[in-house]
């Protein structure tokens, strides 16, 4: 067991002093100090550091990492017809690895304890996933040219691996897919009564054009056809009409926030006031390093936030309290990791203590507006996945050398972009 | 002497594997390993690491680190009114000493190696400034009610306070002052043939008041006062006319870009594309920590090239290498810390070690756009300002305990804030 003392809790009711007891995998106790204390392998005094819920990355493409910094300042359409949709067909088994397990300690460094991600090679990638310990729950990819009867496979070997890795079913988006897809999802949708994700109006192009095409939005498309029937949501949602919205709020279905990658592609900034106010349910993540190109949930809480501000002229629009239960609680809930989000007993140990005795938390006037406009991944000090410390004061604790990743990284990046 | 060795600079011509050789308070060699090597003090292998001059922050209010989280989420007048203008009336010496020991502080975790900085309490400012080796340039704050022939006692006075401190002429806007100011610092800056320099056009409300009251822009107006006959500039020029732009272009005034607080406050967004085809001289500041609230030039430099994509919607809009290069030489330049702007035989030695071990600079497919699209202060691992590590691996070398400085600024925010 280990006992983390002397500091503060994220806790859903709020920020509170409280003692920490891990136990295993899990939380087992939240409150006062007491008496009658167990034996602890290790006792932490957190010196007034802050334990919050791991950061939710809902939305991400980890094995991009190959791509940070070599396809940005670039109109949309070039971007993916000259540098990603090239690049990508050069990519490996052996070299999805390599750049999956840089994304994966950038998470870890940077507070985040699980993703949601889309991309190739799903064997590599949950292979990472359960070696290190990092939770990982993948969304189906499927494209044209792709079978989507592979769905019902995937998702009974997939979600049969065990804490760390998970999957649900999907697509990439309405544009890159045809009717059989959506129709061979929906039906595994209620086949295993699952929920359905993809990448949904990101841009005012999709949404015009999916219009063209079927009459209605990509929402409407998808929820005609009962493809949300048990939930899910989408990615982006930057260009969602009001009755997309509405649709969203009746299934319960996520809005997964990408405000880093809607501004550097120039995609438009989401409509966070309308969703607040019509209950739709939000998750915060990343999208992938190739236009992001940071997986740093600090940027993305506080880029919703101030995107806000600008797209209403309002500098009382947004809601900090609300962005961050979104990338911690929200994100765990989309992902089904329900016993990942929130500091209470019997909820799974994924924690992360926050640095407060770095200058951009002080003075300590309100802990939630710090982390939301002055944190970031300078004051990740510890992250914790299931009971087991993965990073602390700037190690990491994953069963593999930081140097040979970024050196693996190195040569399969060169390999591919020369 | 100290030699850095075995990484990378940040040079006036690009990235370059180069030796760096500092010899008291400046840099005396720059270029590749020596046969013929003096007697070193110290020398540190960079093992990869990148070395940039220090970012120089053009613009702030190092004092209001105490409202930092506690005046958010508020539109901009009664933000002023009920929480800036009340609380800052409560400020003492000693008060304002401990607030700017914490922005200083962060300045130096981040790599800002100089500050512009705004505000009350000149003496007590500089003293730590001076006490310390940080470089910390003053721009006189007079608002309607202080006497503006103060300026000429002033210029005399803080310009002849060693290498650290400085006073710059200037006023603290259009809006806050009357002719009287305007005409007697205008006199200032011919009497010492010194630039001029003030908040300027950061709101559209602020530029049509200035119109309604004297006909033109503030840029106009102050031009017509001479007040840019030797140069200066304006903090934010986010509504800048057409005509405005020129008249900075054509006097070699500086735009100070504040793009968080632009976006926090939702006063916009700064005219960068024409900005640049203007040739328009270009700095970047982070204001204070209660409107940004982060003393964060990484921020600063993201946020200045995604909003112009924003703003343009255009993806391939912004400029992330013109943009570093205003970060650093720009705004030193501005300052008028002209032997700060770089990394070359004999400047200054004010640089900033650069972490690329850190998972979100790899791979290292372009050191610019990493240090612009996915760095952050947990990339600083040194900081160094005229040839003095203040800042090295997380602890500060300041002549202060950073936990005192912490605990003082805890105890006089309460006395503000309650």
């Amino acid at each position: 067991m280990i006992r983390f003392y002397n500091g503060l809790t994220l806790e859903p009711s709020g920020v509170t002093e409280n003692e920490v007891w891990v136990d295993g995998t899990a939380i087992s106790y939240v409150g006062p100090a007491r008496e009658d204390m167990p034996a602890f392998q290790r006792q932490v005094d957190l010196g007034g550091d802050l334990l919050i819920p791991g950061f939710k990355d809902a939305h991400t493409h980890s094995g991009m990492t190959f791509l940070r910094s070599a396809a940005d300042d670039l109109p949309l359409q070039e971007w993916l017809e000259k540098q990603v949709f090239p690049n990508e067909a050069k990519l490996t088994a052996e070299s999805l690895t390599a750049f999956v397990k840089v994304a994966f300690l950038e998470y870890i460094a940077n507070g985040i304890t699980a993703c949601f991600d889309m991309y190739f090679f799903p064997d590599q990638f949950v292979q990472v996933a359960k070696d290190w310990g990092f939770r990982a729950i993948m969304c189906e990819s499927l494209t044209a040219g792709d079978d989507p009867s592979r769905v019902y496979d995937r998702y009974e070997k997939y979600n049969n691996m065990g804490p760390f890795v998970g999957y649900r079913l999907g697509f990439h988006a309405e544009y890159t897919n045809g009717m059989e897809t959506f129709k061979t999802v929906s039906e595994a949708a209620h086949h295993f009564k699952a929920p359905v994700w993809c990448h949904n109006s990101e841009t005012k192009r999709e949404v015009d054009e999916c219009i063209a095409r079927h009459g209605v939005t990509p929402t409407r498309l998808f929820d005609d056809l009962g493809l949300y029937d048990y939930g899910g949501g989408g990615y982006h949602c930057v260009h969602f009409t009001d009755e997309d919205m509405d649709i969203f709020a009746r299934r319960g279905a996520y809005a997964v926030l990408n405000a880093g990658s809607n501004g550097k592609l120039a995609s438009g900034i989401f409509r966070l006031r309308e969703a607040m106010e019509k209950g739709v349910k939000l998750a915060v993540g990343t999208d992938g390093p190739a236009s992001n190109n940071a997986l740093d949930m600090f940027r993305e809480m506080y880029l919703i936030n101030t995107y806000a501000k600008l797209r209403e002229e309002n500098a009382a629009a947004g809601d900090p309290a609300r962005i961050l239960d979104a990338a911690v609680a929200g994100g765990a809930r989309a992902m089904g990791l329900t016993d990942c989000d929130a500091i209470a007993p019997g909820k799974q140990a994924d924690m992360v203590r926050i640095d407060m005795h770095r200058p951009n938390m002080r003075p300590v006037n309100n802990v939630v507006k710090n982390l939301i406009y002055s944190g970031d991944p300078s004051n990740v000090r510890m992250t914790m996945i299931a009971g087991k410390v993965l990073y602390e004061n700037g190690e990491f604790h994953v069963g593999e050398d930081a140097e040979s990743v970024y050196r693996a990284a190195e040569k399969h990046a060169r390999a591919i972009l020369g």
